[in-house]
């Protein structure tokens, strides 16, 4: 018998749906979740059981065109190609697929390495409910000022304890997060969030659109982001956006 | 007993996913169709049965962003956004939904009346198959040229006889046809066509944009576009796009 050789580390990038999924994580048997589904693939491709690890659990129904996880595959010898290919080939769930894969040393890990990531929030605006945009974005019915909605978030900007944009489920040791980038964008009838940092608490994102359109809606002065941000409590925030509007658009290593 | 008032004759913009639908036209009972739900929808709002008229018919799985049909409605002292809404409550497909309702005098038709269309076509290219796109493209895993497509896009602007790009089953008088604009962008990971004209042949955009793609593949020079058109001929022309990736977007009036 000769020895095997050691596992290679893989690092990938996926796409998906996730309106029909109870979020990311693996739970009970019968609950469909990306990572349940992704490590089925994975056991078909090469009749292991593999856990995967990824950048950022995403909720039910959250979408993503660039999450990231890592797998340790016992598979050598195949191109980056032939990998993402087999693995897409072999996922049962149309909703899921791998864009790229990339062999990576073994201190790379999905989660702890990342150093960057950038969420996109969309709202479609207008009376109509969505048809080709159904389950892909928040149906906000009410006029939403724009400019209003952009001056609030300078106050959000840099470095702050988030804890008004923290869910009480949230695991993190800190609420002390640093917002790079949130830019607000009107396209046709859509109203685009794009909201990039280091890390996020759970629930953060979709805690700051949710309280970003009380002030597009006309009941908050935009200075009152500034307040509730002082606050440091969750009851002083807005409501939680939907999922259906998030996008994990990209993971920085 | 008081005299009916006449009816009021309507415009309406919808918007639809044209997934689940054989295309626009009503067939046999059982067939699902837009025409057939949106005029289901007017029965259960004004309990009588009227046939609708379009604009275009759009083909199965084909979407509308703004699609355009007309009909004389008994109901009077309603708002044209009560109309718009009271519509689109009685819609049992969440697939349509009614953008806008506009009361418009007895000379307007939805078919005769337009004098501008504009039509989009999309295509994922990229080897991974799409998710949150998925039915709403064409999927292309061949790498696409588009400045070669932009080049070739050249010769088919204008006035020309577009036999050989017309369905067989077209049952326009004259195959001759303007073609006001054809660009071409790359977005991302997507190429979009925007194809404008006064009308068009049955099945004329998508039998353009699938030739074009051999042009964007490499199999044809720019200038074969050119011959194929001179030649008046389908079996000169290249394969039909698929379905998935055609939106009518506007009808202008």
């Amino acid at each position: 018998m000769t020895a095997q050789p050691p596992p290679q580390r893989w690092k990938f990038t996926v796409e998906y749906n996730g309106t029909n999924f109870s979020g990311w994580q693996r739970q009970a048997d019968d609950i469909p979740t990306i990572q349940a589904e992704i490590e089925a693939a994975i056991f078909r491709f090469c009749g292991q059981n593999i856990t995967i690890h990824v950048a950022g659990r995403t909720d039910a129904g959250v979408h993503a065109r660039g999450q990231v996880f890592h797998a340790n595959l016992p598979t050598r010898n195949i191109t980056p190609f032939e990998c993402a290919k087999a693995i897409t080939a072999n996922l049962q769930a149309p909703d899921i697929a791998i864009l790229n894969a990339q062999p990576v040393d073994n201190n790379f890990h999905a989660r702890f390495s990342a150093i960057h990531k950038h969420y996109q929030y969309r709202i479609l605006r207008r009376m109509a409910p969505p048809t080709i945009e159904r389950n892909l974005v928040w149906h906000f019915r009410r006029d939403l000022d724009v400019a209003a909605m952009q001056s609030a978030a300078q106050h959000l900007l840099g470095q702050h304890d988030f804890t008004t944009f923290r869910d009480s489920e949230c695991q993190a040791k800190s609420p002390i997060k640093t917002l790079d980038k949130l830019g607000i964008t009107q396209q046709n009838d859509e109203i685009i969030f794009d909201i990039e940092g280091r890390s996020f608490l759970h629930h953060q994102v979709r805690n700051i659109v949710g309280t970003l359109t009380l002030v597009g809606d006309g009941k908050w002065h935009p200075d009152d982001i500034k307040t509730a941000l002082a606050a440091c409590d969750r009851t002083q925030g807005g409501p939680t956006a939907p999922a259906s509007g998030l996008y994990l658009m990209r993971v920085d290593y």
